[in-house]
């Protein structure tokens, strides 16, 4: 009824435009504050799930992204189908809030469909824009300065801590699980990322920021997040293509270190310009809209020469972090990220089907063995880092190893990236979530235990009153 | 071969999924990253104008978001052809954001226009919820105090200024110009609104903000901001159903009057749950998270009511305004409507095909009429409500009316809504954007006239060096 009222209404008032409209775009028209409800509530779900996620999370001592991590699993389509998504061959009907707006607008089956495809294109673009901007917030904190201090020992670290699991996991599970090679490329490289966030917050809860062992790892961190959005964009782009020659993978590589170095290098310079365009303007948002304008040109051309858009906005961070309008900006990039990354996080655990690896299935053993696999490479591939350490006669070695377990953001961004692009088959792309998971759950009990840490177990921990990630 | 290799590498990838994968859903994961690159291009894109429009009115001293709609023509469908929509009935290769990414990606045509509807669409929600941030913004900016004490006289002001533009402005295009009543009625409500941020900037230029005028065009505009909304919520819920019935039409304004009193009677208890719950939060986005879920929540309540989603979000804004956090969420706020309201002001613009009015086609001249007429309307209808004021001897009559000529961001809202629901023809769209461009831009200088200003004039005045809206 309210339909037919609508298209009346709409031809009518079309009748003297001037371009035939083709019907699509009248149906579109006319469902688009349909959309727009779909979307709004998308976001209020994913926002609410982010939310409890992060602060019981906390409670327990775990880190937030941690708890975003799991709610998003809660709402997806492993438990409430809320937010869901087409590609999972689910449709409209399978999504909680489609059949909310479906109560609400009496909506024909072909609209539904309609509105569940464009909501859902719009919830995943908006979660692609949320890792660009965690990125570029990563970027912005990153200091080059201290990048050019870590020194020899956390470099080293950085390197056999991304060479290993990925050499690792690699063959591993191209020759015993015999996993096609992008995919398992894929999947070991996401097994190279160390979350420097969540490192450095334990480090800090036990004291031992400043200590060496602390210093080194947080250094090879740092080196780890560079070397690992490389690493991701070869990656990504190889997915891409789908071909693996050795003049590719070589080309690849070049082309994304030169990105990065070059637009640091270049920063040098740019830095100064963006300082004096933005003191020219006079209206509202003059740093943080040339900024944006920076960071998603800069993830366009990423994105463009067939790396990744992440790549370009971690790019722009970096440079921007130079300029003298840092201190402004770090303050107007939080609220936006801290609106725009829970999308992310959340959608990431939405989409992965924890189902594929129910083990009451015969079926899913070899996903299962897969994700304890992944899990056993991730904890050994770090843990053997600490052996690399010369010259530091009674440094705390395990300790180390140990420092560079979780992958948490870091890690989510790759598996994210790697579920967008459809190069994961579905018990890989959650064996790498529950992966992540698992490391970053782990290591703040590890740590302690490594560092002979005496105090209380993380369970009854005072959370930190400071607000962190 | 960049699309066949793609497909070769998803359909290894996807082998092995659990469920089958419809080929829609397959060929719009494959396009995905081209979507993103079109959005983050269009982005950047509509950042860029707004950025040079607004700084160029400023430096011109007009407002700003005249630049940033006049910017949004330039690279709409009515010049440059960057940022357009697929409704206007133009298809991929009028874009030339599209043209860039056919020359990058290689596409087919099939995929080409997947990729510009996707890219369009999100575009398309990206500007809603730009125009509801925007809401929710003016909303937390509206002191609900202030408009209990704006006194009668700016009561009886707002009254009679929104009453005789829409009576006049109605009435006016059905005998005269003979427009479906429908159409009529929404012209008309657009001529309803009062800027008031435009309207204080250009008193508080003058030092008028304190006299007796300035205090009953502000106090006035205020309630015309809730009286416009509130009309505009009806006008537009009537254009969905396409019916208009004594009944309907007071059964409309009842809701809506209830919805936004109900609201902000009920905020006052909901603004006390609000400081408590964000009290005990530790994680990141403590403040804007909860604020967002409650903004968009509400938005999505006003259009699951068939009322609009701005009318929650200022509801919204309404209420947390009262809230403890008030002060610390406006500062939280501000970056992020910095950085999705221009995308609604340039898409206004760029949606509005000012060809439609070119007056050597002699096809134009009924459209170029009515945009005439309309400007008569909205200026006139303001004018006379000077004479209303009461037992003010000696008081600045045409000061007053001409402080409620400018239109501004709020007579874009109603010109960016009327465009979406589809129910504005051509003509009546460019009319309506054309009157509000127009009268924000005679607006400053009348109003010096009106205040026997002896300032020098507009072009050459000093901009001021507070960063205004």
């Amino acid at each position: 009824m309210f339909l037919n009222h609508t298209i009346t209404a709409l031809s009518s008032g079309m009748a003297s435009l001037v371009h035939p409209i083709p019907l699509l775009a009248t149906v579109e028209a006319e469902n688009s504050p349909i959309v727009l409800s779909g979307v709004l509530l998308s976001l209020v779900v994913i926002y609410l799930a982010s939310k409890i996620g992060a602060e019981i999370a906390l409670k327990l001592d775990f880190p937030p992204v941690l708890g975003e991590l799991v709610a998003g699993v809660i709402v997806g389509v492993s438990a409430l189908h809320l937010v869901v998504f087409p590609e999972a061959g689910l449709s409209a009907s399978n999504s909680g809030i489609m059949t909310v707006l479906q109560s609400i607008n009496h909506l024909s089956p072909a609209a539904l469909t309609s509105v569940f495809e464009s909501q859902s294109e719009v919830i995943a673009v908006l979660a692609e824009l949320g890792v660009i901007i965690l990125l570029f917030e990563i970027g912005l904190e990153s200091d080059l300065k201290q990048l050019k201090e870590v020194g020899i020992q956390a470099t080293v670290v950085a390197c056999v801590g991304v060479a290993v699991p990925f050499a690792a996991g690699t063959a591993g599970l191209m020759i015993i699980f015999h996993t096609a090679a992008i995919p398992a490329i894929f999947a070991g490289a996401a097994l190279t990322a160390t979350s420097i966030g969540i490192t450095s917050k334990v480090l800090s809860d036990l004291g031992q920021l400043n200590s060496k062992e602390g210093q080194i790892i947080v250094g090879a961190a740092v080196i780890d997040d560079v070397l690992g959005i490389i690493v991701l964009a070869v990656v990504a782009s190889l997915a891409k293509t789908g071909e693996i020659d050795v003049v590719n993978v070589i080309y690849l590589i070049v082309s994304a270190t030169v990105f990065l170095l070059g637009s640091i290098l270049l920063g040098g310079i740019f830095d100064k310009t963006f300082s004096a365009v933005v003191g020219q303007l006079k209206t509202r948002g003059s740093i943080i809209i040339p900024a944006f304008i920076f960071a998603y040109f800069m993830a366009f051309l990423g994105n463009a020469i067939h790396l990744e858009a992440i790549l370009g906005a971690f790019a722009a961070g970096l440079v921007l972090d130079e300029s003298d309008a840092r201190n402004e900006l770090d303050e107007l990039v939080k609220p936006i990220a801290d609106l725009f990354v829970p999308i992310f996080f959340v959608t990431v655990g939405a989409r992965a089907d924890l189902g594929v690896l129910n083990p009451t299935v015969p079926d899913n053993r070899a996903g299962l063995l897969i994700a304890v696999f992944l899990i056993v490479v991730a904890i050994f591939g770090k843990i053997v880092t600490g052996w690399v350490v010369f010259g530091q006669p009674g440094i705390n070695r395990l300790a180390i190893g140990v420092g560079m377990i979780p992958r948490g953001e870091v890690g989510l961004v790759f598996a994210g990236i790697g579920s967008a692009s459809g190069v994961l088959d579905k018990p890989l792309e959650v064996s790498i979530i529950i992966m992540v998971i698992l490391t970053t759950f782990l290591a703040p009990p590890f740590l302690r235990i490594a560092f002979g840490d005496t105090v209380e177990p993380p369970a009854s921990g005072e959370p930190s009153s400071e607000k962190i990630v």
